[in-house]
């Protein structure tokens, strides 16, 4: 009868053991979905990396950071995309972070996206992802042009489709980063010459060093926070 | 014995009957889905009207039209409401037309359709169509400007979004109505001084009287020539 | 002798009473020049008839004012017709009110105006009026759509091209009433809704009753506190 | 007396080789105004360069070419800059060839030229040359993208703003190279695939080395052939 106690123990152990581990050792794969800003986010230097290495430097390995941005991408091209580039790689998180380009377009080819077709099309996006009960993460568009009094041409835009989306973050319970707004509260101290470009973007739209790292820093809070 | 015979010629009969009734009788729903041209169209004097009445005076009874077209919409807004306005309905037929707004919208608001967009959506909804069997019939944009030198702004961008729907007819085996062709004849011939509007539109965009009747005439025959 | 002194005296003080007479009537010819909102200004219960409505109140008679507005104006319009409707005139004061269509048409037909060539078509315009010896007072355009916390799609811009204006202003002497500033207090105390219209505009753009009075008075202030 | 003959029919002789040879040698400034096109013109392998080397050979001195152009520029740019680019260096010829900016920035910027101020600043343009005695030549925009079957986005504004330079060319006596049509032939027997660019240009508007010939050899006519 010992003999079998002590197997009973062992046994138990080992079982608590590898669901500990199990626990542990659970890597959950994030994807990050979006347009060239996230494209680059994926290379040396950019925020996806940094976020990697403050992980491995935390020692967290719980997280399989994985970018999905292609330049020039639009809420529509999300939505035509989704199946083969998020949907069908099983993401536990996804961070969604477009519509610099929905505005852009507008002036620079005349096909940007008009606010109610935003709203529909991200919201199909959000429910197919909510039903495959993914973590989503919403992020709003930072900038185009570091002017912090309100007279970069997309502003007003910008501050609208930002709208948007803080709506829609609240109505489906995702996550939100709002970096249209964690942005100009940096301008507001670090960018006292009212500059278009230069502290956060390279060319009012791709981001520098230091906006690279401001993205890594809140997303990586948004990520780890829950 | 003779009785069951005559009885089984009598039903036989009757079901031979029933079966040609119902060949007879089988009326196709036909749902023509668009944009303001065709929302124009159901009303009296529209092409649809007219379509209706040209069958009537033949005394052909086998097509219920209806009319499901609004105001604006581009191929984004035919493909949000395709489930409900279009697939729902059970239709025998669909014609679709649209374009005019997906070239108009770049200059007038800025968020016209980009044309690799607007040919995956106009697949998406063939598809779905073609998954319910559903005939469907293509019609190429007709005018934005009634100019017949292309000097009207918009003509460079119809004439490459009517070229993409031909080529999607032709993968799809989709019927189609190639109004831009049809329109640029019936105004070369009918519009000798090379005005903007008043031959086949009203404003440039939509239809006169002889427009309606125009439009009516190629896709009742489209429609009766299977 | 004496009857010379009399005569003397009676010559001085005819002199006197012409000198003081003709500079209390002599009129000014104001010149309002500017877009459709100006346009609708010199109509009943417009904002160049209010203003003259509060001068005939308070017994001022100075003040001769001339709408010169056009519907769809920007600043290349007034450049070409200043000759024709405000420097053939003579007019001794002129508002310039443009900026409103350079901004819009950008979106709605894709014609809008660069901010270089809007500062240098403007500072044209000014030179020209300088040159005349005119009172110049520029006025920045209010608004398109009353949203106070800047949503509204041109915003950005509306922002940007006042600011030029300001410095024009400032470079050039001229009087300003800065509208959009005006604007933006007042829809701060007066539209907690963040409404888009109905509060100082119709349609976004062009006044309501309210906001022809509160051009008025402004304008009015400009003209009579120099 | 003979020898005050001899003396008169010396210097009669003089006189009418010191004409003959000024008549011979005078020299014609030829100024070509323009926008990026023209800038490359001037460039070695440009259409100003190839047609000095085309003159040089001929053994033809009797010119000399000077390059105007700058990148981006429209209608309103070349009236903004004729004063001190053309007017004050004297020219006896200019070639004025613009219009695919005022088309182009529609889409790209939303700051396209509106069809009547194009045509009313173009004829500002061309007065103030004809006030000054300068043979002006007129010049059509060539191409937006080298397809032949009219399906280029800017396809119908490029043939409207044509119309208007050859209404203008005929209406102020202005020669005219009529690029557009020019190009149109030649890539209607040269461009068989329907390609958009490669052929005439590089980028569907910047000239290749066949570009910049054809365009040399059609001045050249122009300039010469008067």
């Amino acid at each position: 009868m010992r003999s079998f106690a002590r197997l009973a123990v062992i046994l138990s152990l080992f079982t608590i053991m590898t669901f500990l581990t199990s626990l542990r050792f659970k890597t959950q794969k994030v994807i990050f979905f979006g347009d060239s800003i996230t494209q680059a986010g994926a290379k040396p230097g950019g925020y996806i990396v940094k976020m990697r290495e403050a992980l491995t430097q935390k020692g967290i390995t719980d997280y399989d950071l994985v970018g999905a941005g292609i330049g020039g991408n639009k809420i529509y091209d999300l939505y035509l995309r989704m199946e083969d580039d998020v949907l069908s790689q099983k993401p536990d998180v996804v961070f969604i972070w477009v519509g610099v380009n929905d505005v852009w377009h507008k002036a620079s080819f005349g096909t940007g996206t008009d606010p109610d077709k935003f709203e529909k099309f991200y919201t199909a996006i959000i429910n197919k992802m909510l039903d495959q009960h993914i973590r989503v993460i919403l992020c709003t568009p930072a900038v185009i042009g570091e002017r912090t009094d309100f007279t970069n041409q997309q502003d007003g835009d910008l501050n609208a489709y930002s709208q948007i989306i803080r709506n829609l973050a609240q109505k489906w319970h995702c996550g939100l980063v709002d970096l249209r707004e964690i942005f100009h509260s940096y301008e507001l101290k670090n960018n006292p010459g009212n500059k278009e470009s230069g502290i956060l973007t390279v060319d009012r739209v791709h981001l520098t060093e230091a906006g690279n790292q401001l993205v890594a820093d809140k997303m990586l809070e948004a990520l780890t926070s829950k």
